[in-house]
């Protein structure tokens, strides 16, 4: 589907139930080893507890009655750091192109101010991943730090990875 | 003990009887309110998963066998992240002053070296807390991010936090 629109997207919390398709996205992103710091060989529970359990809070894009991305919005620091957000989005190997991510992005910023975060981060931004990169930037995220070499990319080797932020 | 040296200090990994002490400086810190996002009403239950469980591997800082410090060394990120370390350090609020913090730090350092960590990150370094901010620059870490207003200091109310680096 690379390319066309998304139609008919849903953006919705996730269930309990939908885990299984979640965990095919999260397995196929992971086990690429090029844009999450999750070893590729995370396991199912591992993964479960990781998107679906508190203080993680789930969603799913849903596309002609398909999971074909799914996000997972929380607090990046616990008590006096828990009014900035943080935000990771998987969208099915699939469904890549369709602006998915774009449309969970937009998604994620609008239910984050409504459950009274007052900005978002991004800690992890693997730096060689450009259209994440500029994904978030035209989401409104600035690049506010970078470390040098800190993701071991199944291809790239060393790879920099960049802190985003924006306000809500 | 302010502005006397630490004689004696000994470092070594923490035991769990060991955690009634780590509670009591744990506890004095996180209340400050003004260096750890901790909430400062943190329970013990929650210090003790946070500071004494795996990943986080415990130490503490003993004078005169008395408990004077703690520090907790943990994978910064998980998997293709893991090769950073990350490490929190509390001192005593009656022992500060007398160079525990630093002594701490180069010992974390060693530690990290020789369990195979390539660096160290510090994701949350209070930008007021200016005597951390220095005593981390003198012991080779960098600043290599600022992220605005992510801390909400008891006193001073919204204040930036540093990402702080460097290589082993």
């Amino acid at each position: 589907m690379a390319g066309t629109k998304p139609m008919a997207l849903a953006l919705r919390p996730a269930r309990a139930r939908d885990f299984a398709d979640i965990w095919a996205i999260f397995h196929a992103v992971v086990a690429g080893g090029d844009t999450y710091a999750y070893a590729p060989e995370t396991t199912m529970i591992q993964a479960r507890r990781i998107w679906m359990e508190p203080p993680s809070v789930p969603y799913v894009a849903e596309q002609s009655g398909r999971i074909v991305g799914t996000y997972a919005l929380r607090p990046n620091q616990p008590g006096l750091g828990d009014h900035v957000a943080n935000c990771g989005y998987m969208t099915h190997p699939d469904a890549r192109g369709g602006g998915i991510g774009a449309a969970m992005c937009a998604h994620s910023l609008q239910v984050a101010r409504e459950r009274g975060y007052t900005a978002m981060q991004f800690n992890f931004v693997v730096a060689s991943n450009e259209g994440a990169v500029r994904l978030w930037q035209r989401h409104g995220f600035a690049v506010v730090g970078r470390v040098a070499a800190a993701f071991r990319h199944r291809t790239l080797g060393p790879v920099d990875v960049l802190i985003m932020h924006r306000l809500l």
